[in-house]
């Protein structure tokens, strides 16, 4: 399993998505380095600012419909009346069919803890409340370590930069959809962006992130309708307590042969050899 | 160097902190483990409802000051009337001298890509144009050997429970206050809130912090008046842009005896032994 078998890879090579920068190391001497860049990406709704974002840059509609769908703001892409990209004025311009209640859904700001995102709008967690996730989906320890492998050894800008988050969609053994951004909530809304615009449904779907799985996180993901959620990282309290609310599968500190559930365990089917304690 | 030197020291022990949970291993076995607290704190100012904050709580008072401060609201402590946290409510409620004109604040939006926070308001980067850092503060590469060595070997909740972030703020060769949170900029902003409650000038300090070197961070720590951040994480473009042009000294990457310096490199003294690659 390799990078051309995805359907979006990361472009670590990309010229506008890194630069290099001179600094000094520890000894005094001169060093070059690459840094990701971020780019203030402002996203209009029916002709309203609704939000600045901090974004690498490289799929700036997908991260903008994401960004409405995983506030709630819109369920579908026939929502969408138009939506369109200014590169000059780093723009998102979004028309929707229907006018939305900005006004009530920007009132009550929430700042979440995740490495990340941030703002979640007031009325999220009553969608949340009637979330229902496929029970019958499954996931084969077997297939989370070679999912694992091939998100590790998939070019990438986390490999030639460091200091950035990666989302990656996956079905089964497969990894679909791989990207990356500055906010690990940019990565995750650009892939909630692109299966709004297909179609694509979240059921038999599992979510990989690299960072902490935070009640941000879940939500995210219930709210993409995917019912397995799996992170290097580890656990907050919130987030555990929402998945196992929702009966989310909730894999953390998933690293070679290893990993740990704390919700939803039901759905793994452990087929690998016992991982002795090797990583 | 150890945490009694410590003015505000980590509380890994602290029963209100984190909580065991059981879940199951790669092998299909049960397992115990510990994870960070999250609760929503609301922030209330003058009786309007600012902001939830999602913390592990431990200095709710401190966490709320910082906030205003690092928002731009308020510049120091003589500008707030009363400040009190309610436990049963889990609210801040605090009241300022003079009103702060919030509908003005509140209105520009911008999702960060930090490790954090998230929302930073409109005019916090016109205030940001204006600062003026010491440029006669120094770090000797000795220090911060000495520095990451005490920071790294003391009890925190993050060598408890992982998925957590600490800030601490560091004079000379000295940790004074290290503060964790689930989300690095409530750690800052609880750093933040005892400096302005002290009258604690950032003049003549470091911080040091586990997150990437954000923007955000940059502007948090200029708003402190601290002239010289740390980080064992990496860099992004922005964090880069901004430091240099405000004369930041942004140092990253800071491992054992290693690290690496892309903005202010002037401040740092090499008087550590040469590293010759070893970490």
């Amino acid at each position: 399993m390799n990078a051309p078998d995805l359907i979006i890879a990361p472009n670590p090579k990309a010229c506008d998505l890194s630069q290099q920068v001179e600094g000094v190391d520890q000894d005094g001497n001169p060093v070059r380095t690459s840094v990701a860049m971020e780019r203030a990406i402002t996203l209009y709704v029916n002709k309203r600012e609704i939000v600045t974002l901090m974004s690498i840059g490289d799929h700036p509609v997908l991260l903008g419909l994401g960004y409405l769908f995983n506030q709630g703001m819109v369920r579908e892409f026939d929502d969408i009346k138009s939506v369109q990209y200014d590169i000059d004025l780093q723009a998102i311009v979004i028309h929707t069919r229907e006018d939305i209640p900005f006004a009530e859904k920007l009132n009550k700001v929430t700042i979440t803890s995740g490495c990340g995102q941030g703002t979640v709008f007031g009325d999220m967690m009553e969608t949340f409340e009637d979330a229902k996730l496929p029970a019958d989906q499954v996931l084969r320890t077997s297939w989370m370590v070679g999912l694992l492998k091939a998100i590790n050894t998939t070019p990438s800008l986390y490999l030639e930069t460091g200091a950035i988050h990666g989302c990656v969609l996956c079905q089964a053994q497969r990894p679909l959809l791989y990207m990356e951004d500055v906010g690990r909530h940019n990565a995750v809304d650009k892939i909630a962006g692109y299966m709004m615009q297909r179609g694509v449904s979240g059921g038999d779907k599992v979510l990989y992130t690299t960072g902490r799985l935070t009640s941000e996180m879940v939500m995210k993901c219930v709210n993409m309708g995917i019912p397995i959620l799996m992170s290097r990282s580890g656990f907050t309290a919130m987030g555990v307590e929402l998945a196992r609310k929702v009966g989310l599968t909730l894999i953390g500190r998933a690293k070679g042969k290893r990993h740990m559930v704390l919700s939803g365990a039901e759905r793994i089917i452990y087929d690998a050899p016992a991982s002795a304690g090797d990583v």
